[in-house]
């Protein structure tokens, strides 16, 4: 990604103009050229509101102008809400009045048709040429809290605005970004800005992020995502608000083909291989959501939390025994350490509640029913114990209880702030009065006690990707020359040798003589295959000869697989063949390169037989990484023990696995797009020490 | 299962009783011995109440006994509410009555402690001789809704008592019971009745599902189960509930180490293996949950739906495209077929909303904002296209608009009715009295758009699973006679051979000789292996040759096998070599059989090679079951794709494999306990139409 994609600083006149005209401004306040005006007199907007209507004096008793041209200062964001025809002419007088920003409601363009398209490309072309940014077409536009700034017609944003949070919104969906700010007044979820991108003729979700990085009214970014064109933008902005210790929680939409097909109805967004997407969540400490609860949920955790738990071990309390069994398993499966109370602790349970659990779950049992001072004594005690990152505590319908409630919602903030390097995370029944208590008191509170677990797993997993080393710059070779079209295997393997791939030692050879000659040279039994660029599938043709045993059987086969690709492949050029011996042992695994046309260069490894046709047990990586991130990618095979050594197999040689990743990440970065894919089918993992084989490989130029 | 062991209708003094004593009535209506008796004054209750109290005429103003001798008529049912000190007296008291059921609130028998756990065995052989049914100890006892029986302490039930609804809710963990009723509150959740079963001395939750089985008043049964004794009982149980198609959605927790340990001590529950559990679940057709959330939202969609949907097409509304995105991702993810509206629909609705999306989902888009008729127009055109089973509508923050949440509560239930053959779910943010019209109007209603494609998609699960042609009963093969200890692996092979499964030509030979001419009869190359009871792992020890390519090398090798494992195990019996035939091609399998404690004799499949360690890729069945049966549990592997022919390969006989599942599931079923395991590995599957092989096998007898 070149260094000034993201250029975060561009976008102020966007986010904070200091001045506003609304072309399109109706006198009619339901309208969409209206909402903005209405929204932002109630919002406490402090700059200049210019309403632009050639047919009214004023609008909305704010005095209006009948053209741009006539607004008599600077206009530092213009809000266009005419009909798409319009819409042209209205960006040119943008660009003439030197306009910096625009926020372009109408719909009609690259999410209808392809004439909407390039009526799209027109409007973008203006804007850059202007060096002004854009928000849409077919968007939302954006509220930013701390300023008033209301550009939206979404009705939900007035009257009056909700006081502003620490969550930075960016969503590509213009709705979802009003429904959000709904959900939003039902919990301690408020928003720093919400960003919608709609069609993103210019400002794009990475542009977004970038600026919410350094945004120091923003803690937390939450992404509704449905595709995007350029994954490496995407992936700087994601690397620079985690280098800013700033979670991200993601819902990537377009999962499925059902998915896939309605993004592309929708904001005719690149969807992108969601596995690619999936891999670079992982790579930047994203967490992805897969529905709008588990979203809102792990984005209000987030924002909560001022101190991410430095450690994974959490106490459970709970008034019933079944449901604390439920939320060891959620834990657990959470990977956090549901670890056994200290002796003192269960003791001290153990005299209040004869029959309580006291290992941890902490269950009150029943009798918390005559008296709900044992679930505050419990919590309390657990607290101080101090062996604990978090107290989780289901409360069954405490928060609806017309007595235990109020005492609770003063309960849960008082020991929340007695013992604060510890969270507190209640579920329970409860009202809004009760939530907005233990909101305000600094407790997490959650509906369902299962999610109190996944969200301190969220919350553990970011602290994690926040203290990890961040990757040394990479440093690139300097690309070589590819030729034009597919290369032979002794190429390919040419290739990979001198960007220091081990590769299994090989001849080629022109008749049978060399064949034996070779085979008796290198070992046996050997294998010899045809080299030729224009068979792509070798064995398929009988190109292919395994385990020959003698010097006599290879010259033989050299023969037989010359004779009979020239008869099943006669157009295609027969080099010779490639004499190698049969090397056993060691784990197969396949390595891939190929340039994505939205990621750029994609790495991709996986167990070979049929681990990966089987079961798509792949994982990927943008270009280039270094051996730690090669290392954190194979931990993402869901069939790693594999390369432990199992069934008393000797361990893999990881180390020798990760540099040849990090190196074909090297190669394919340094390529670019020159390289469309390139193939180590298989690459032999030896024993550890001993290194690693590329069998086979097959390089495709663009 | 004996089939006795099911006997519901011994259960109706239980659940019906004409007259209930109370042990240990307490005139403080807040303990535990008075809130049963407070409940059921409220309930409408019309049996005979007999509170037993030696210091008081009365309680809570019905006239008390001083002790249940003193009863003048006959007791259905006692409820037990004395110190765990007292409950055996109390137990022998009602033996002596002819009481015929007991619900037995105390706490402190097999959960706490050995001894306690011996004083829970001493009540329950009380109960047994005396033909009573016991639940409890260490339960909150009942709820049957028509009768107003409300035999629990749990404050939650009174006063006064929901009105009745179609689910029965059993339980082992008390308090869970009390939540799920609170829950309800909030939705179209009603029970027809509640158990807590807790320890389970004699009344289980097999006894109770039987029951509802048969309970015309219960048309979806929910559980929440930790473990059980009797695995058995619990599966005949769930398939009496499945022939009478009620879904049953299911808890089960335990699934970690972390939740086995905190079942422990709880209900003191034998969890047994929860993959077995889950096995099982799918076999019956049960869908089992997570979260509570899902518990009560698949519960709620059960019992809302008269009719399951006879097919998986679903349409898909929103009034935004990212949550249609969203919504479509749900609905592929879970099985659902999101088919593309027909086009006669898709040009209505483009009619309607120029830039809609039309394909499906169906997006109205945000001009829905000025008119919210679009919304309605385009719900009312789809259900009538006819073409869907299910129409799934994301309408917002309607739900809570003061304008258009009336309108859409009349609007929706009105659509249901008059397209009473196509399901209507709907998800937006709602206030109480919305979702009340919703619920009664016939509607589903979910808060989380995905939730309701996941509870379409439970509803057809529930629906294929009834549809699915009940198992045949199995005839078992009479047992034959196991010796004592390990077979070796000729006699275990002899064994599969006996019971039909295909086994690999093989010889025992005792001389280099003999094993020469057995492998040159038999083919080459050969595999030769020592022959003893003694090693459990042949190859360990250097018992095992491979690829023996002439009959000399056999020869040799039966000599060099001999002697080292003489020298590395001299005690070991050694009755000579097995030479077989080496076989290629084909798929692995591991075939076993295992008697489990809670559910008997159990099979397990599982793909060879590395796949079962690595990825713990195996599955379960109860034995005995039949072909088709057997046929399911294959579909269940995760890399089941190996078996249809990858690469190139020829798809595996899976009828060889589905009739060696299914006559190893009888001759586990039919040895009973007699057989501790039994492992095929690997069980070779040739290519369709030639069969399969065990190669080596091992029996261990109990």
């Amino acid at each position: 990604m070149p260094a000034d994609a993201l250029d975060p600083a561009s976008l102020a006149p966007l986010f904070r103009p200091a001045s506003i005209a609304v072309i399109g401004a109706s006198t009619d306040a339901t309208k969409i050229g209206a909402i903005p005006l209405v929204h932002m007199k109630a919002s406490g907007y402090r700059g200049q509101l210019y309403p632009i209507n050639p047919r009214a004096a004023s609008v909305l008793d704010i005095p209006a102008f009948p053209a741009l041209g006539a607004v008599p200062g600077p206009v530092d964001l213009a809000i266009i809400a005419v009909p798409e025809a319009h819409v042209l002419r209205a960006m040119r007088d943008c660009a003439e009045k030197g306009v910096r920003a625009v926020v372009l409601f109408s719909s009609g363009f690259a999410e209808v048709s392809e004439a909407g398209r390039r009526a799209q490309e027109e409007i973008t072309a203006v804007a850059r040429t202007a060096r002004l940014r854009l928000l849409g077409p077919n968007c939302m536009g954006l509220v930013n809290f701390a300023e008033g700034v209301v550009a939206t017609f979404h009705p939900a944003f007035g009257p009056g605005l909700a006081p502003k949070g620490r969550i930075g919104l960016i969503t590509q969906s213009g709705a979802f970004g009003g429904l959000a700010y709904q959900v939003a007044q039902d919990r301690a979820l408020a928003y720093s800005l919400i960003l919608t991108t709609g069609n993103e003729g210019d400002v794009d979700v990475a542009d977004g992020i970038a600026y919410l990085a350094d945004d120091p009214e923003t803690a937390v970014i939450m992404l509704y995502i449905e595709g995007c064109r350029d994954g490496r933008k995407l992936a700087a902005a994601l690397a620079r608000a985690r280098a800013r210790r700033k979670p991200v929680v993601c819902l990537k939409v377009g999962r499925t083909e059902a998915g896939i097909a309605a993004v592309a109805s929708h904001t005719a967004a690149l969807a992108g291989a969601d596995e690619i997407f999936d891999a670079m969540f992982r790579q930047q400490g994203v967490y992805r959501c897969s529905t709008m609860e588990e979203f809102f949920d792990i984005g209000y955790a987030a924002a909560q939390t001022r101190d991410l738990p430095a450690g994974n071990r959490v106490a459970i309390i709970t008034v019933s025994g079944g449901v604390g069994v439920l939320m060891a398993d959620a834990a657990a499966a959470g990977g956090l350490d549901v670890a056994p109370a200290p002796q003192a602790l269960q003791d001290g349970i153990r005299a209040m509640v004869p029959f309580a659990a006291t290992r941890n779950p902490i269950d009150v049992t029943g009798q918390v029913v005559s008296d709900f001072g044992l679930l505050e004594r419990a919590v309390e005690m657990t607290l101080a114990a101090g062996e604990y990152q978090a107290v989780t505590c289901f409360a069954g319908s405490v928060g609806r209880s017309p007595v235990n409630g109020p005492r609770f919602m003063e309960t849960f903030p008082r020991l929340r702030q007695r013992h604060p390097e510890t969270l507190l995370a209640v579920s329970c029944y409860h009202t809004p009065q009760f939530r907005a208590a233990l909101d305000a008191g600094g407790c997490l509170l959650f509906d369902e006690p299962t999610h109190a677990q996944r969200a301190l797993a969220a919350l553990v997993r970011f602290r994690r990707g926040f203290d990890t080393a961040p990757e040394a710059a990479v440093t690139l070779p300097a690309p070589e020359p590819l030729p034009a079209g597919p290369l032979d295997e002794a190429a390919s393997l040419a290739i990979l040798a001198r960007t220091g791939i081990p590769v299994m030692p090989h001849r080629v050879v022109q008749s049978a003589g060399e064949a034996a000659a070779a085979a008796a040279a290198l070992g046996l039994p050997a294998a010899l295959k045809i080299v030729s660029p224009d068979i792509l599938h070798k064995s398929d043709l009988g190109g292919v000869a395994l385990n020959l045993a003698t010097p006599d059987a290879v010259g033989s086969a050299f023969d037989e697989v010359m004779a009979r690709i020239a008869k099943a492949a006669p157009e295609a050029r027969r080099l010779g063949c490639l004499v190698a011996p049969m090397v056993t042992g060691g784990v197969e695994t396949i390595l891939g390169a190929h340039w994505d046309a939205v990621f750029g260069p994609v790495i991709m490894l996986g167990l070979g037989g049929i681990f990966v046709e089987a079961l798509e047990d792949v994982t990927f990586r943008l270009a280039p990484f270094d051996e730690s991130e090669a290392r954190r990618m194979i931990t993402e095979l869901r069939a790693e023990r594999v390369l432990h050594g199992m069934r008393g197999q000797p361990a893999a040689d990881l180390d020798a696995l990760a540099d040849a990743l990090a190196r074909l990440s090297r190669f394919a970065a340094a390529q670019g797009p020159r390289l469309k894919s390139l193939d180590i089918n298989p690459f032999l993992v030896l024993p550890q020490g001993k290194g690693a084989l590329a069998l086979d490989a097959l390089v495709l130029p663009a």
